[in-house]
């Protein structure tokens, strides 16, 4: 950080114009600026390599409506001396700390800044760094006087352009500074009914929408709910991956006809981007041959950035069951290795395949996946809201639920009809341990169950793998168990590493403790 | 380390009488010395408290048969004056430290000793501690001549006490000093049945029978294949828990009838510790009225160490699908969480109860149960072992999975007839990808997947939670399966974000991506 006061005047004679600065200009970033500059907030553009950096603002000013808002800066100086104070300074540059102690390029950025900022002055990181990295970095900048915010963005290239979700953390103060430009650029949603207001995916900015951000909480929040959106958008994607699988094999449907399937979902409970996309996806034709659908020709290997990965590291360290999560992490994984499953593929066997041929049963198989998938996706959003009620307590944050999933309601990869209805859950019960104790989803998964139950029956009989639609009926089925099974597995912990157990019969955490290869000896305080 | 030449004459005008030194006289520490004294070693002990030193000491003189091969240590530089040199100093002390860069209590102990120990010497952590802070342990005792050892101890107190299962990682120099003693004080197996001699777990030296330990690697191996181990045990555990939970709400058994049915079980291919002690367990009244059972009143609160979480993450990080012992951990999350169980469990609806009455179907479903239990937990195994394949690469560890499997017949908690199959088929192919290609363990699910596929149906329609079993059932399918449906995900993927995908009629690798939001845009490499 400069020495200098931080009275002292701007080294330029006329005020420095920017209203906020922003570094790295790869996709994600260019639109934001473009966004901001849409909007009409002036932004100082900076990007290590020079030349890409002219080119874009060449091709902003040429084809893009930039309206001369853009501030080329071929040095961090001089995009420093570009923005008016305090100063605002979003990059958007590779993360790749896996851990709060690692350093990256967000430190280096960090390190490159400090010399040449003032107090007061708010930088922020737009990318998807770790949570505890980032409240690492927040306590190191902080007794500096600089406030550091994590501030996650959904929505892909498109959200980023057009309107993303914007979740921030930091201090409040720099939510005052930032509030402003957050919410004309975030997406919009329409006041009474919660749905993504069109005109807002597409830069006009619009009167009295709800925009889709808010001050999450301080230090790491911000990234950390952004990563359990992530997390539950493993889950989402995971979930259409099996309805599609169970269609393709149970009914032998083409492409196109679940794309109808997807497009008619769309228009009822399961109304959401990613429904909306996938019914997009399958009637998509291959640019090389329009007799074949392009999905058909992808190859079944995916890919995955790590996100899904941490947060369901962290509700193993937290002790949260969040298994729809981890499931959708595992089957991309087993999806990865190919090669071995087609080698498996010729000497693993299972059941011969059926498919069902009668018109009112397969109807009635087509609803019976519906509410799987829906009931399953209620599952996986109660284990995410469980995730951030339990990190509040880790890291001493007052979230609120009821905004996140309103936040949620659109411009991200999640956004769906189903979030106007989590944020009434919450907002009607601040304190729901659980979503699937609101009365509205638990009326939802009563009504759905028989058909994910046989569902779940038909792809275990079939060979059909569905992870995530199992692990999340086993989970509903636990959660609403009063007694599970564990005291069979303390009596084996007590058995061969005296661990001890509790009885039902006596205050909690009270401990005992039995000889058991010797039948017969008396029970003791653990 | 001492500055002091290494040839400096010993202190003492008479040699040093100890073999090897232990430090950490909790119930573990005390077993393993007196495993040691039994099989005529001479151990200097320490503990922190002077008192429980003296204590045990007088204690295993006046009633166990320590025959005078303990030399009581009052301080730390007693304990490596006593050993012979090079010194081999055990300690089992509570690690704490959950990755490579915290240090605890086992970094306090070495710091300890480093002032008082010589070039050559061998330090050797028997606790459970992370195996990549034993990595960087192994990494910074090296350059200083000390061989740092990380040997996980599996068999709980009875185990340390009469013949442990012992996997120690560290140098080849190390382990040639350490290998006498290691081989007295492991558990011993026969030589052609595989099985666990019995004299060996009452401390009397056995004859031709196969010690259950061998060197398993560099550095952090040996820690790292203990914590998979725990990480299946975690798996064996809620597998009988599952059967357990079945048989008692589809035929509403008693627990002795139950055990009755988990001693026949031990009888055939599920012969296991685990099994074993479950029908123990299963029939022990408790002491406080003997009409009941004490498993009934054991509160279902299940705890848990942190190894399985660590399996987990591990697998999770390298992206290796395990998501049997991910569940496992999951279910011991829920157990936890009893009060909001107890809660949800009266409003959250489920199907009807179904008791099955008919003797022929209860003989039928016993038998379906006992092959859902072998499928599930021969998945488990084989996740177990694809995680240890893909840790050696991540390591450069070179592990042989037939040794480990076959240390793992005795003295472990897993130890099973099972492993010796295991030996057999890493034996028969050094190459094996995963267990389930083998022709004895395929041969074994393709006869039982009927059964097993009956009883996850069965659970999901009757709303038994069997996380486990149906897990391990989506992995079967998932990795049989010659095409998943990540096809359509990749799509997904590529639309809302540009991750590109693969074709399957390119090159691996070959990246491609389309404008999927307008459709008839050509598609272009990624």
């Amino acid at each position: 950080m400069a020495k200098k006061k931080t009275t002292r005047k701007s080294p330029a004679s006329t005020a420095p114009p920017a209203d906020i600065g922003l570094i790295g200009l790869a996709v994600m970033g260019q639109n934001i600026v473009l966004n901001m500059a849409d909007h009409g907030f002036k932004v100082a553009v900076y990007n290590r390599t020079t030349e890409k950096m002219l080119d874009f603002v060449a091709d902003a000013e040429a084809n893009e409506p930039a309206h001369g808002n853009l501030v080329p800066c071929k040095t961090l100086k001089q995009l420093v001396a570009s923005i008016k104070r305090p100063r605002k300074i979003m990059f958007l540059v590779k993360s790749s700390a896996p851990d709060r102690h690692t350093r990256d390029a967000v430190d280096t950025v960090i390190d490159q800044l400090l010399p040449l900022i003032d107090k007061g002055d708010i930088l922020i990181d737009g990318g998807n760094s770790m949570w505890e990295a980032t409240i690492r970095r927040e306590h190191e900048l902080a007794p500096k006087g600089i406030h550091f915010v994590g501030s996650g963005v959904s929505g892909g290239e498109e959200g980023a352009r057009f309107g993303p979700s914007l979740m921030p953390g930091g201090s409040k103060d720099s939510w005052k500074q930032l509030k402003p430009i957050w919410n004309a650029v975030a997406a919009k949603v329409d006041r009474a009914t919660g749905k993504p207001i069109e005109g807002a995916e597409r830069g006009k900015p619009v009167k009295g929408g709800v925009p889709c951000t808010a001050h999450i909480g301080p230090d790491g929040a911000g990234h950390y709910v952004k990563m359990v959106h992530n997390g539950i958008e493993y889950g989402d994607m995971q979930l259409i991956c099996e309805s599609y699988h169970l269609m393709k094999h149970l009914l032998g449907m083409k492409p196109d006809e679940m794309s109808d399937v997807f497009a008619k979902w769309n228009k009822g409970d399961l109304d959401s981007f990613l429904i909306e996309i996938t019914a997009d996806i399958l009637q998509q034709r291959d640019p090389r041959n329009k007799r074949r659908f392009l999905v058909d020709v992808i190859l079944d290997r995916a890919g995955q950035k790590g996100t899904g990965k941490w947060t369901s590291k962290n509700a193993l360290d937290m002790g949260v069951t969040a298994p729809s999560i981890a499931e959708a992490v595992f089957a991309r994984c087993l999806s990865a290795i190919k090669d071995e499953r087609v080698d498996a593929s010729t000497t693993l066997k299972g059941p011969k395949p059926k498919r069902i041929k009668d018109p009112k049963e397969r109807k009635a198989l087509l609803k019976a996946i519906h509410d799987a998938l829906y009931c399953s996706k209620i599952c996986s959003y109660a284990q995410g809201f469980a995730l951030m009620a339990e990190a509040q307590n880790e890291y001493d944050w007052k979230l609120n639920f009821g905004q996140i999933a309103m936040i949620w309601r659109g411009g991200c990869i999640i956004r769906a009809r189903f979030l106007q209805k989590i944020k009434e859950a919450f907002d009607a019960n601040k304190k729901l341990a659980n979503l699937l104790l609101d009365p509205y989803f638990r009326g939802k998964v009563d009504k759905g169950q028989k058909s994910w139950r046989k569902v779940v029956a038909l792809a275990a009989e079939t060979g059909v793998p569905c992870p995530q639609m199992m692990s999340a009926l086993a989970y509903y089925d636990g959660y609403r168990s009063a007694v599970l099974p564990a005291n069979l597995l303390q009596g084996q912990r007590d058995y061969f590493g005296a661990h001890t157990y509790e009885r039902t019969d006596e205050p909690r955490g009270k401990k005992f403790h039995v000889d058991w290869p010797e039948p017969g000896r008396p029970e003791v305080a653990g």
